[in-house]
């Protein structure tokens, strides 16, 4: 905990655990030279790689493969001011080996969708961050220190 | 709606109108090169500025201040697969003129926690995009055009 800002800097376990625990997150990345943001359901590996399920001809995919970005989770309690959030940042690839294709088909996040020509995205954790806020002591990202 | 994807365009003011629904949103931007994200709570004005209130000494507030930003509101059911997202993308700029701050003492947004030298950040609404999502038809943001 800092005294100044009143949220505490969660570990990378931490973060993963919660990370587990809601289903929908957003991918933040560039579109047009913009910054862009999407809701996406998502899969977590052990090691923290997110796994996205998507359309071969998403415009997502053509915006953030080999990019990096960032995909960001939260749970935030506005009533009682309290909540975490969790951010992975690293580079986006789309998996084209067919045998890893073959395996997330099964194993991999559910799509809400039936599409053709189903794709897989791995994002790198190559950043792990996160923090959780403590009820009633501070605004939410927008404490000192944010 | 499309037939292709099972998502709704959202006219600019029903954006705004579900904008206002909830307490809490994303700012995303740019820090030391890489993307990054922090949910925050805000204001909104009738013609969609977002407001943040936030402190002088926060690294927000430097990484942000005359900077295209996105800031990103959702509502998603993921048992029903259903809910809406929308994303003001424009300029954000430290409010600095005197009269406008002390009005946004009183009519702005609530701070979270007392802090000192509060500024108020405002994110024009350039660009006001949102979509609802059908119960059972698609995937969140990964749907076929996402």
């Amino acid at each position: 905990m800092n005294p100044n800002d009143g949220f505490r800097e969660l570990a990378r376990q931490e973060c993963l655990r919660l990370m587990a625990t809601v289903p929908v997150g957003r991918i933040v990345y560039t579109r047009r030279a913009l910054p862009a943001v999407l809701p996406v359901n998502f899969g977590l590996d052990d090691d923290g790689t997110v796994l996205l399920r998507t359309s071969a001809t998403s415009e997502l995919v053509r915006a953030i493969d080999g990019a990096v970005v960032a995909f960001e989770t939260d749970d935030v309690d506005a009533d009682r001011h309290s909540g975490w959030s969790v951010v992975v940042t690293g580079t986006a690839t789309v998996v084209t080996d067919p045998a890893e294709h073959e395996c997330l088909s099964r194993t991999g996040p559910d799509s809400w969708v039936p599409a053709q020509r189903e794709l897989f995205v791995r994002i790198e954790p190559e950043l792990v961050t996160g923090r959780e806020l403590v009820g009633g002591r501070t605004l939410y990202g927008v404490g000192p220190t944010a």
